[in-house]
């Protein structure tokens, strides 16, 4: 199933260009530990013959797992920069690992499916709209899983901060950590917290809320409102900090215009989107699904102009990632999506007796020539439990070679779902088509 | 170029009715740890906020990154065993850790691809001889991309230990190891070892040595230079060490006879052939390709009776496992297999102003649609520029979009490789075959 939906990701981030890279689990401390926020939930490494010694080393200096595919990746461009094409597109699917109390039973180890457009010293805006864009295409693909439509919600780092600095703010970093957490702790949480940790006033506090609540679908309603209310709050249109939201502004307008024209209803600003990592600069991007509001955002990132830097030249860069096994695992319990049979195979090629196994070998053999996949029952034990063991494994086909050494008669195959039984001929036979490869199907 | 190595891999297997399956990379040390022999290069887990306590936890109930799909595949058929069809056949593609010394600057992390059958309770002898041919018809598969014939050694720990016994040796797994370093440190070597560690005597070592050297790709011939072996060093073909041996030599010469009548030359006798690892307990396979004797054995493994377990139950099992890492490498170094080109982009669309961005976006979007892939050029930039990109991602083809507005003309596309350019329609354009993807060479 998972193996599918990455095959399906796969294909859409080929078919936009994106190169495949993977780079190793394993990193230097001192290079997963730059990103600040997450870095708690690292996990070091240590030799077996190091237990008890494990503190001789700094942690910079010990290895650890990756927790997200960003970091590498920033790493990856400035090792590999002499030789990389740019922009540098990638799309990169691995299994990244988040340290958790083992005692909790839970292994925080799950796959993640990111793309990235990474330029040199420079990098042009027009892919700010078209990375959400291939990104919902590619969970469009997804909806013949069972998954719901998905919509990307945008909004920009410098919008937030040109405002709040228009009004007076100073902590932000502070200011949007709070934010945040308003789908968690609701409006009236945050605006305490925006008083007791951040320094607003109220009025300063309600300011930030009456942005957060600002959606938005085309850009004209979105300049329209985000202008109302600096006005309300007398923030300066001829300011620095104004200046700074406008930019903003003016990146967030051409996302849900462009979105809006070549993918109606995709993309759409909504001004509370703040995302935690602070490494972000631009634009960013959380993913919703229709009716799964618990499942909160499957696919998340932003533009980020100073990750990856090699002395002077900076490596710009917009990226988003979907969290895939939490998404599978949607798919699969809520969605109802199940693939179709256990086991690859379409055929299991019975056996009458071991002497004769080789019979059932050579058909197997020829079916998988012409790409039909093959199982050869295990043992020659009776029919009925060689038939029992392909319904065990889904598998749809029983084939029968012709028993009679000196008849030569035709072999049979028979639907084990429908019943039906005929004539086959291994060089020849094909299997319909709804049977013919493992699928995924879902009853939502 | 990995990628296209899994995937080949993967149809074979699939095709042949393995289901796949992945396990998490991080297991409990007391799982981990039951190997043995290779324990020590384990890397134990620990987070971030346990620096300086990590020896507080014992060994045993700490995590780990495994180190093969074997000893996680015995975990997961025991936690699953009431949903498995049993025999379960199962392929695993998964990267694997081995602790090392950081100040090495060598990650060992590679990938390794495994194919096992695991019975519950038995297991038929005939997966003993199918398991290798499926890997050898894998291997087989990967001529194309320049890999040289592969052939399997197979040998039997029964055949071995009966002999060593009936020589009257006792120390069967110091035997095993030592002649396990044939290759690596010679024969004089090992009888020393033999006769120093194992408490054989020259004798003794002698015949051990000699068993090793013993080779054959038919059955009848492996049972005359075994039988003629016994009768030179006096084993009592009537005792019980015999019979033990005897046990291995028939399933031996079953696995050479049959494979040389399915696939000739595929699979030999080599009585030299002994594995590290302690828990195989009937067939073991290493596989060497032809003109590469450095890089040693590329697909290993064996039947093992009592590696999973679950009170009295067994699952007895027989896998393959490809060290791919090493394959892949081999493959581009040695073997000069190269990808076709960096980008899976087959045409990269030119834009000749940011303002006409948009007609080639849509150009890209035909193109996609029919399942070309296409990349847009970064930026309006002149030409010759564009074109250069192309070429520096291997690219073969450049789109220009009919120029001029008020011209309804054609496109037209470039073969910046052949210099052809045509007119040309997105929505029926079809690039040359031998241009239409990304594939694998080899200059070899």
């Amino acid at each position: 199933m998972e193996q599918r939906v990455i095959d399906t990701l796969r294909e859409v981030f080929e078919l936009n260009g994106f190169i495949g890279i993977e780079t190793r689990a394993i990193e230097q401390g001192s290079s997963l530990l730059k990103k600040g926020e997450t870095s708690k939930e690292i996990y070091l490494l240590s030799r077996l013959q190091e237990v008890g010694h494990e503190s001789d080393t700094p942690v910079e200096q010990r290895l650890g797992l990756h927790f997200d595919l960003t970091v590498p990746l920033s790493r990856y461009v400035v090792e590999h920069s002499g030789q990389l094409p740019f922009p540098f597109k990638r799309w990169q699917i691995q299994k990244v690992w988040r340290g958790e109390r083992p005692q909790e039973g839970r292994f925080r180890e799950f796959v993640q499916a990111d793309i990235d457009v990474v330029g040199e010293g420079t990098l042009p805006e027009h892919y700010e709209v078209e990375l959400p864009l291939v990104m919902v295409g590619a969970l469009e693909r997804l909806r013949e899983f069972g998954l719901p439509k998905a919509t990307v919600h945008a909004n920009n780092r410098k919008l937030s901060e040109g405002f709040y600095r228009g009004l007076g703010l100073e902590d932000i970093e502070g200011v949007l950590r709070e934010i945040d957490k308003l789908d968690k702790i609701g409006a009236d949480e945050v605006a305490s917290l925006l008083v007791s940790e951040c320094g607003a006033t109220p009025d300063q506090a309600k300011a930030c809320l009456e942005l957060a609540q600002i959606t938005a679908s085309d850009g004209g309603a979105l300049i329209d409102r985000f202008n109302g209310l600096c006005e309300i709050h007398h923030i300066d249109m001829d300011g620095d900090d104004y200046a700074m939201a406008k930019e903003g502004l003016d990146t967030l307008t051409m996302i849900v215009d462009e979105a809006a024209r070549i993918r109606p209803g995709s993309v759409i600003a909504d001004l509370k989107i703040a995302r935690g990592l602070d490494y972000y600069t631009g634009s960013v991007y959380e993913t919703f699904l229709d009716g799964a509001d618990s499942l909160g955002s499957i696919c998340s990132g932003g533009r980020y102009d100073n990750l990856a830097t090699q002395g002077s030249r900076k490596y710009p860069g917009v990226g988003l990632s979907i969290g895939l096994s939490r998404l599978v695992s949607y798919m699969l319990h809520s969605a109802g999506a199940t693939a179709s049979r256990i086991s690859p195979a379409c055929v299991l090629v019975a056996v009458w007796n071991e002497e004769n196994r080789a019979d059932s070998n050579e058909v197997a053999r020829q079916l998988r020539a012409r790409g039909i996949a093959a199982d050869v029952a295990p043992s020659a034990a009776k029919l009925g439990k060689q038939i029992k063991y392909a319904d065990k494994l889904g598998i749809p086909y029983v084939w029968f070679p012709n028993e009679d050494p000196t008849d030569d008669g035709p072999d049979q195959v028979k639907n084990i779902v429908s019943g039906e039984q005929i004539d086959a001929d291994a060089q020849s036979w094909e299997p319909d088509t709804v049977y013919a490869r493992q699928t995924v199907t879902t009853n939502a």
